[in-house]
């Protein structure tokens, strides 16, 4: 694992690339990182965006990255069984992703078909980093419980095969501890690190698990355009290993506070 | 509109196909039904099973849909806004669609970059015709509402621009009637009829509107895949006309009885 927590989300934005030809970018990124990185992340809206081109630039993109660091494909994934079981087929046979964010909404017989590639991962969207993620995810159930920890719940009841993670911001700290304490052995994905100012420090201590492990911390944009010019794929590197090292040492402090 | 509210999904399941080429098949479909059909939705997860090819493959099977029919992406995308300006624009921009479904999750936030098409619509994913769809969607919250009925209240609130709609499968008409109080203005997209056998007389009933009208009854398996053999196109015409038929007889009826 690079002796590493970092999650490089690889976000390909128009408005932002230092280079105009997205593979190209990319690979330089993932070729300045893959030492760095626990994982990569690429969000299939980016690349869907850049037209009937588009799945096959993220397959060019992500080809350098070294077959011992997961892809995480990230895409939101939700519907009736029938149907996710065809989007299952795309992300796992065809594109081979190690593992997929999906949407909960349609309960346990919508996520089933993802389950069942017990070799691969999911990451159930459980609570968000945007400002309104709150319209829904906080809810508040009859029970007492809010929306996005009943999910947690779920999401713990379909991990038989262990192959279930959740997806936490890390602008609510306190949410990330909440799912923690209701899903203490399933990895966690962090985004909203970096350009969305999540607090470091207390999403690190609130993502670990009673190891100190079973988190990825994702930054994106705010490696990937580091410096806009020539220069990118360095400042990447250095962006990224100090990021590695901050939650190396924020890790290694809360587990000494423990 | 075609005197009709009948919407035909068009979802190519390899297993069932009875033509080996996907868009020709598809487009004698849609040939064969575009006097009957209201509007067509090609559900994504379908193509993108094809790989790299599957979006390419779509638009040639929509290519003869005529301009005045809408063409509803079956996408179920959502996210936070920044990631749902690019699935937006894929859907929008590139690929033209008129239509989208989309997941709630992500709150307001999350959903305005689709709203802020003005000129498309958006369906929101409200309660699935799934089995499992109560996992998540019947939770009840502290305040006495259903999740599913949480998210109409919240899709009604996002309605500013008269472009938002809901997903409501046809298997639980008591839903579909409890979503159309809370949206008596909204259309309402229904799947769930056909081979997933919702209650299609309960169900029309439950989702017009006051004046008859404001939803759309989805098949698609049972259309599509109505024979095996060479006769396809004209089975599916037939399963077409008296589904459409069967929809306005019980439609009048609905309406007479008010």
């Amino acid at each position: 694992m690079n002796n590493s927590f970092l999650c490089i989300g690889l976000d390909p934005d128009p408005e932002y690339l230092p280079h105009p030809h997205i593979p190209s970018f990319l690979q330089e990124i993932v070729d300045a990182t893959s030492d760095i990185a626990c994982a990569y992340k690429p969000n299939l809206a980016f690349f869907e965006a850049l037209g009937l081109g588009g799945m096959q630039t993220l397959l060019e993109s992500i080809r350098s990255v070294p077959k011992h660091i997961p892809i995480i494909a990230d895409a939101k994934r939700g519907d009736i069984g029938n149907t996710d079981a065809f989007y299952a087929r795309a992300l796992f046979d065809i594109y081979k992703f190690d593992a997929a964010t999906v949407s909960a909404y349609g309960g346990h017989e919508g996520i089933k078909p993802f389950l069942d590639y017990a070799d691969r991962g999911i990451f159930v969207w459980c609570r968000s980093s945007n400002e309104g993620a709150a319209d829904i995810q906080d809810l508040e159930l009859a029970d007492g419980r809010l929306m996005y920890e009943a999910v947690a719940e779920e999401a713990r009841s379909w991990n038989s095969a262990g192959n279930v993670g959740l997806v936490v911001g890390a602008t609510w700290p306190e949410q990330l501890e909440r799912v923690r304490d209701i899903c203490p052995d399933m990895p966690i994905l962090v985004p909203g690190v970096g350009v969305q100012e999540g607090d470091l420090e207390a999403s690190v201590q609130a993502a670990m698990d009673r190891r100190g492990e079973g988190f990825l911390i994702n930054a994106s944009r705010s490696i990937l355009y580091s410096a806009r010019n020539d220069g990118y794929a360095g400042a990447a590197r250095k962006t990224a290993q100090k990021l590695r090292n901050r939650i190396n040492v924020m890790r290694e402090a809360a587990l000494a506070r423990r």
